[in-house]
């Protein structure tokens, strides 16, 4: 995990922050170690340049936005969403030297940003969000900034036993543990499926269930879908339906259906920032429920962030100890070999790319 | 002080915590640089193990006991006493690595620890504490955490001329640095002495005789004898007795005469915990008298914190300065020499195992 | 800036602390990477020494000062003003080793010392500061311990186009910026000028202006001449006249004149103390003016301190990166130039005298 040796993948699209903080202001932000403004240009797009204004590196965050281009707040140097230098008072600034400026795209109530260079920037590479665009779906989240490798939060949320321990209150049960896990890998994503029939419904639900008006005790199939894709990001198809209905697939008028979304952004090695939160596919025009759903989420995911930063440092102050991969950690030991390789054929690029040059 | 070269011996008792400290729930404890869990097993005997699950690492600190194991509070891997992995949901755990477990006593109101391999624990190197047994003496006590190699707590306890400026307002005065002090080393302590006669007592022992009815004016002798021993103990005699009586050999009736107990255990290279107390040869069943002697050393040990932190960090500045070691430090001196040669027979014995296992 | 190759002189004198702060007690402070402790001598004189008791290792700002002596608060020995022991209970203390003591000054209102070796100190080098001695002048100031290289302060205070940004709301506007700015060197000086002819003062001048009676909306000329001298000091003066009636060279009657004084003084590589405040010519008798003003630049400076730090942190994060060296910049460019010519000089004496000694 040296710098040279990044345990991310830079050719990606990652979460950086929601529209909202970047509301009138700059937003300063590590991602993936280096050191990012976010801004709205003059034409309202999003757009990120390097924290550090080429005149004396003090950190354009703390400057301001003026029609479109952001200010330096120590001697008032102007750079542009594409990092050159716009203007300066008493300065003629033609040939100060560019920051980097990075691609950015702002999509499904979030902005994205590509740590690597822009050049190699592909907006299609973009994964479709369906339940972004989908009428039919409400959304609410928020978002924690955790002293781990971001790759401890994808073995977490990869690996939902952990429920039955680190949210015994919530949504933990002594069924998850019990029922069997079935991991697989596509093409772009590791899947890990589990199903439980015929059971309570655990706190969380039963909240759910008695705002929806239904009877909180009635026996329930449930399904926990965990869905790893690159560069870090894990959706979780989560839900009940009466008992013998179908589970998944039982008619969306009796089941409760959503999807956990998490974005999982590297800050540094040691830490990251974790978008989270919960795309439902029922009582969608009911805003009581989306606080109450994100009340319920921010309190269930505080429960891992004591656990995660210790096991950090546990980690960082052992490293040479191997863990075991179990069953259990299927899904996130693939999804760190589809990290790796990822990161691998970034490498390979990279290489060819100075070759053919040469 | 290299990971290599430890400034401690492995192979001996330290106190880590006190019974209530794992009253129903684990305690991580980092002891001699070890990362250790507490807890009790099935027949409630105390227990340690690494502090370090060996499925993910995470801290079994964080987890509960259920049924005298250690149950850990991420994915419910349950660990018993001698470290190995008893059971896991959904997992055959019959070849899962063990954990290290460490060799525990509970005596004399302490939970006892011997840091290294478990094969070498010998109950009968944990030292006699004949205060703790004995019914004419009562005794009350308290924990702090300081960040000072634990030699420097050695060396405060073994020269008590300290107490006429760190602690003036309780029980310092001038007459300690005008007394002589001796010190002798006998096979397995080092003991300073020292006697005032015909003074008066300072003002902690003014409070304790007040307590008792006795005049505080009168003339007292008084005395401190401090002992160390292996691996980090100091044992300090204390007292007065009405001026003429004798001192430390006066009638028990008229003398006030305790013990200062002092365990002191290393946590890292500069920090240690410090487990003091007083046992009493005096109005024994008097808890009020516990509880107001507690609270002055407390508030007397407190005065100690400021003044070693700092002193450790202006060690850890200038590391290659020369001490000097007068008279009254040769208690703190010859204390070291002790330890020293403890670590230096130690690595004599790992030495010659490796030798005769080869 | 690694400790061979420090960023500062060390044979000059450098702001300690003001005489307040030594008042009845010692003051532990680190300059230039030494630490010292300050006390008055027995009589009255103030004097420094290492703050590292040749006993122990303790620091002596942790003891008292008594008859003049430095009394170190862990076993009593004492020190004098020339870092030798005088005295210590129940020792004799003729060999024990000295600790360093530094060359110290009192004037000003400042307690100066000079870091390097006593030896060297030269009385006559102390800068005149003549509005010091000044009855037409009054001053108030305070101080502030700054996580950044003392140079950054430096840069800060002889580029004040910054004004316009950091302190829009009191003593900028964009008229600085628009004016052309000079920078020249002396011998012992560098020094940038600017001047504004008919504008509008700032809001800082306009409370001055109002507090003295005056039309706060009339035109006014207002200077800004900034001057480093060696070691780390900026003097500024600055002020405001009635349009027309020659600025700087107006009648004393007719103008707000003042200096600010800056005194710059390292602690370590990436941090300073900040000794600054205001010499004003006008209104010299109203107390409640010089609370004003206190408050006024207090207010204004503490502007400047998240700038300077993050600007530090930005700096240390890619200290291989090129910074502008713009004509604003000059003032700060040339003053490091100064700074550096006086350290290879002082290396150069170094290297001649051990030469000589050979």
């Amino acid at each position: 995990m040296s710098p040279n040796q990044p345990s991310w993948s830079t050719e990606a699209w990652y979460v950086a922050c929601t529209p909202d903080e970047i509301d009138g202001k700059p937003l300063g932000r590590t991602i993936c170690a280096e050191r990012m403004v976010f801004f709205r240009g003059n034409d309202g797009q999003a757009a990120a340049v390097e924290d550090f204004c080429p005149h004396r590196g003090a950190p354009l965050s703390l400057g301001f936005v003026r029609d479109g281009t952001l200010v330096c707040g120590y001697h008032g140097l102007e750079v542009g969403c594409d990092g050159r230098a716009r203007s300066m008072p008493g300065q003629m600034v033609r040939n100060f030297p560019p920051i980097r400026a990075f691609a950015v795209i702002e999509r499904y109530g979030f902005i994205w940003v590509w740590p690597g260079d822009r050049a190699t920037a592909d907006p299609t590479a973009l994964r479709h969000q369906p339940w972004a665009e989908d009428p039919a779906c409400a959304y609410g989240g928020g978002m924690f900034h955790i002293a781990c490798d971001y790759r401890l939060m994808i073995d977490n949320l990869m690996d939902l036993t952990h429920e039955t321990y680190v949210h015994a209150s919530s949504i933990g049960q002594k069924e998850i543990d019990e029922a069997s896990v079935a991991t697989t890998t596509t093409e772009d994503e590791v899947i890990t499926k589990r199903a439980m029939h015929g059971i309570q419904a655990p706190p969380f639900y039963r909240m759910v269930m008695r705002g929806l008006g239904l009877d909180e005790d009635m026996a329930v199939d449930r399904w926990q879908i965990c869905r790893f894709s690159l560069p870090s990001s894990v959706m979780i198809d989560v839900g009940v339906a009466p008992a013998g209905h179908g589970g998944i697939d039982a008619d969306p008028a009796t089941k409760i259906a959503s999807t956990v979304v998490d974005f999982i952004t590297p800050e540094t090695d040691g830490s990251h920032w974790y978008f989270w939160g919960m795309a439902r596919y029922y009582a969608v025009d009911d805003p009581a429920m989306t606080d109450s759903i994100r009340a319920g989420q921010h309190k269930i995911f505080s429960e891992d962030l004591e656990m995660l930063q210790r096991q950090q440092d546990n980690l960082a102050r052992y490293p040479e100890r191997r863990l075991l991969k179990l069953n259990i950690d299927a899904g996130g030991v693939r999804s760190r070999m589809m990290i790796d390789r990822a990161i691998s054929a970034e490498r390979r690029r990279a290489a060819s790319s100075v070759e053919t040059a040469a």
